[in-house]
């Protein structure tokens, strides 16, 4: 049976869940017009959660996506974050801001229990995972009721892994793509492997269907996709600048100027490497630093510095996710997004 | 016109030019099976050139593609190249070497006049440049007898370059790549793009044909490459385990192993970032490090030591130069690989 078929939906084209750039809004649109919308729900509370599954359960029947991170949170390191302190302090200097006024918390929690807890009313018809899969009795779970998961390869060691550990699909994303990598296995960065490369590796490794990342912006992209082995495409930078999306002003700019010509992998806003254009603050301390904290402790420094300076009207501290492609970014309803990208569709 | 109109070849399939890995069989046998066979002439003097080409010409009369690199040659920096000894000096310890008879001379030289006048009898079909183009003059005098000239881009403002310089079609060359990156408006490897991004948007910037190179491994990504818009694509790893090719015992084992997954860019081997599959090298001094000389500096210390590991049937000093995807590196014949990949054309 055709992925499409398993997962109920029509296209077999998904929206990457981007956490801190859409909401349920961008889901319901994706998800009405034939693709599969999701939720990124990596920073939501279990109550914000429910509020935006009931918004969502509302406003579409078509099959949805959730996702979540399963990193283990780090223990603390106080020297570790004094280090990362320091090396902010200059930038916090410059706003009049207290580098010693710092909120704690980490920002983004992994999957768990009261997160389970939350979910299970809802039953989305896809829960899919970053950092590999939640433990075994979590995923029961989750297929309990019926739930395809997924979770994200960068590697086709990870491919290889997802598969034996109960993905029933693995996403290929390559090193193109925006935001976070899946990377887990390795924390080495050299392991990472363009869209091109990856893709026909992973659908050669595994038997379960194979949804490509990376770099699919328009439809020569999905029919170059499909044309590699994919049963799917997930699509992010594409919909950032969409109506439905909650990209910020300044990022939308960013996406459609030729500064997204460089992006880069940047461990600075969550101490993980995810790809986004390259600002001030990458360039100033490199992309991929040693003073950034373990995942995901960057984000609470980063946080008072990023809202002081857009409050200026500057990206230099804001995380600009984007793939290396946002050739495709502009200001149309995600179901025109969906439509354009069907094209490539045999 | 088609580019292969144009070139006066059957396939639309171009042998990437591999330094070290091949000479003049391998050249022959792609361009009889159809495609466009290459030789790489950045390690030749003027002499074992015309060798070459005299083989060649006498082998087939199909067009050829012959290869040049670009590089300013550095100024001698005495300290640098110092640092770089002791960094190396445990290891020539390891092998009974001794750091101070390490031979001087660049290894590699880009392409001159002295290079254009042993050229121009053969009067290449087509001349490929890596790092950009020559001067005007040197350009003028190639095309003059009517070679076409192409040169590789690895971003968009490198294609659109190239465009603007005279190159008559553009490489759009992929990280996935194996050896060197082409690479010269900046030195800076976050730069660089995966195939998948980087090709659908070199095709939009500029108008000469684009041939893709990166991760293109087997008739599907041919399918795939033609796909995001190539008007050919150019295959390097998958040649490496022809019996045509001249690549070493040791390099075709580790093309065929496990070992193949990882590659990574380093500079260790000639001072310039190039892909190659992670040797012990690279792991301890780590794949791109400010102890190598500037490019081509670093190949006259790693010689010995390559000499003399290899010698024990250790790959541990060996540029293992790979792309990211060497699943397809069998001891096929050359021509039996050309005909696996024109099985992706339409």
């Amino acid at each position: 049976m055709s992925l499409t078929r398993q997962l109920g939906i029509e296209l077999p084209i998904f929206q990457a869940p981007m956490a801190g750039v859409q909401g349920s809004e961008l889901a319901v649109a994706v998800s009405e017009a034939g693709g599969l919308g999701a939720l990124p729900c990596a920073m939501l509370s279990p109550e914000a959660m429910t509020e935006a599954l009931q918004r969502i359960r509302a406003a579409t029947t078509r099959p949805l996506n959730v996702n979540f991170f399963c990193h283990v949170p780090p223990s603390p390191d106080e020297a570790r974050l004094a280090r990362w302190h320091r090396a902010l302090e200059p930038y916090y200097a410059e706003y009049g801001l207290d580098i010693g006024s710092v909120p704690t918390g980490a920002g983004r929690r992994p999957f768990d229990t009261a997160a389970c807890d939350a979910l299970e009313p809802f039953r989305p018809e896809v829960v899919s995972f970053h950092f590999g899969l939640p433990d075994a009795a979590l995923l029961e779970r989750v297929k309990a009721w019926g739930a395809r998961v997924l979770s994200s390869a960068t590697t086709v060691e990870e491919a290889r892994w997802l598969e034996a550990h109960g993905a029933d699909a693995v996403i290929a994303q390559g090193l193109e793509a925006g935001g976070h990598r899946g990377m887990f296995l390795s924390d080495d960065v050299t392991t990472q492997v363009g869209t091109f490369a990856l893709l026909p590796q992973v659908v050669k490794a595994v038997s379960v269907p194979v949804i490509a990342a990376g770099g699919i912006a328009d439809a020569r992209c999905v029919a170059a996709a499909l044309a590699l082995g994919a049963s799917a495409v997930q699509v992010g930078t594409a919909f950032l600048c969409c109506p439905e999306a909650t990209t910020s002003a300044l990022h939308r700019r960013a996406l459609q100027s030729e500064a997204a010509c460089h992006t880069a992998l940047t461990n600075l806003y969550s101490g993980r490497p995810a790809r986004g254009i390259v600002t001030r603050l990458m360039h100033e301390l490199g992309p991929l630093s040693d003073v950034a904290p373990a995942f995901p402790l960057a984000t609470s420094a980063i946080a008072p510095l990023r809202s002081a300076a857009e409050a200026a009207g500057s990206s230099d501290f804001s995380p600009l996710w984007a793939g290396q492609n946002a050739s495709a970014c502009r200001e149309a309803p995600a179901a025109e997004v969906v439509r354009s990208l069907a094209a490539g569709l045999r």
